[in-house]
């Protein structure tokens, strides 16, 4: 197994992972199809969590449920098998990581619920495309992301506070990066603030909660985004007693382009 | 009681209708204010319904849905009681309309859930705004709906074809309306087909399945939208033991106004 980038169709990719030849970041790799955040549940938070994700969209753009046992994303990667092919896995028992593993089949149960919602590689593309540079991406890091005083709107027994991450952006081109990313509501959309940390509940911007620290310059302006990383954090707040998530950056690649989700 | 059109807020008019004061046809009536179909589910029931919404959030276009037991729409009409507030409501056992009645407090269970459904009224007014006529409104008729061969997306126990509204519009003002329903995702949105019936299965254009028949002038193609009666008949479909849903065109009237669930 190497764990150089690949490049591919979401299938040959998804076949060289299931295969075990290849298996790693999937930044940069399938390039142009979408990729999913995954979220694992039993079926009695299902409803819940369900309801949390429509009721908060950007943090939680839906792509795919797969129904109660099954393994199948039919509308968004068919053929596909949930629980071999994203490039890893985390196990998370009564809201502890008790595994990081390649495959999932050991744990499989038939009332378990996969949720694959939106991940920002989508919008990013369409960032650097309209020649707005992403610094993290430029450096090789990761974004930064930050746990902010934005609440999630409640749903059962899910609840807490948003996470964003965090882009800088020149000035001159901040109402281009709300236009291009407006146009991706499936992976987290516009972003949800401009400006001030402090407005959102960031007290030092140069240390994010997860992820690396990004410089800001005199000419930009730090632009906040949904992340991903919310519905995970906040799944894990009320300790369920199974949970499987996909590895951060080892992304399940759906069969979708990213031009498919564009509005307008 | 009076069945007179009146005008209000959307707050004042469920005011009117708890207190038994005004109860009728609630087009018109507290216009810019978003008007919601009704479904009303047992519990074991809601997570396949919910996800039949999310997958296809264009007949099913989902406003609200309120947490199992819980009469208050505390997003969309905080402080209304959704047992009392609608101007009418019809009572479905095993799939079978069994009552028509002004308030469902006998019938209300704590397992119970509740789904807003955005309806088309929101649409027509951007319509009519935009110099776009409709004629069933001129003509004080319901649009005529119809039964299709375009099947919905199905979701557990939940599975059916889309109904469909039409409205004839003068060749030249077609990209208008594309344009306008658009930006009303929440309401059913963009057309789902423009021209040909006989395309998406519909034998007589002048026999409508629900609804009143509209003519379709020489200079005019027929528009159709997806149909907030698609989640209702596919709901029955599978005879539920219980279900409560508004009377057509007595819908429940929520505090959003249209303008907030417009993009761009």
């Amino acid at each position: 197994m190497t764990t150089q980038t690949i490049i591919g169709t979401a299938q040959e990719v998804r076949q060289q992972i299931r295969s075990n030849k290849w298996r790693g970041v999937t930044s940069g790799v399938a390039p142009g199809y979408v990729q999913a955040n995954l979220a694992i549940l039993p079926k009695d938070l299902a409803f819940d969590f369900l309801l949390f994700c429509q009721r908060n969209p950007k943090p939680c753009p839906i792509l795919e449920v797969i129904e109660p046992g099954n393994i199948e994303p039919i509308l968004t990667a068919p053929g596909a098998d949930i629980r071999t092919d994203a490039s890893g896995y985390r196990v998370y028992e009564n809201g502890q990581l008790t595994a990081e593993v390649d495959t999932i089949e050991e744990y499989w149960r038939d009332d378990l619920v996969s949720f694959l919602l939106g991940c920002s590689f989508s919008f990013e593309t369409a960032m650097v495309e309209a020649g707005i540079p992403l610094r993290h991406q430029e450096l090789g890091n990761n974004v930064g992301m930050f746990i902010t005083n934005i609440q999630t709107t409640p749903a059962g027994v899910f609840s807490g506070p948003m996470v964003v991450s965090m882009r800088p952006v020149k000035r001159e081109q901040v109402v281009r990066a709300v236009q291009v990313t407006s146009r991706f509501p499936a992976t987290h959309g516009a972003p949800v603030h401009i400006g001030s940390p402090e407005d959102i509940g960031i007290k030092d911007i140069s240390q994010p909660d997860f992820g690396d620290p990004v410089e800001i310059k005199d000419d930009e302006e730090p632009v906040f985004w949904a992340c991903g990383v919310t519905p995970q954090a906040v799944a894990l707040n009320c300790k369920p007693p199974l949970m499987i998530t996909h590895t951060p950056g080892r992304m399940f690649i759906t069969d979708g382009k990213d031009a498919d989700y564009a509005v307008l």
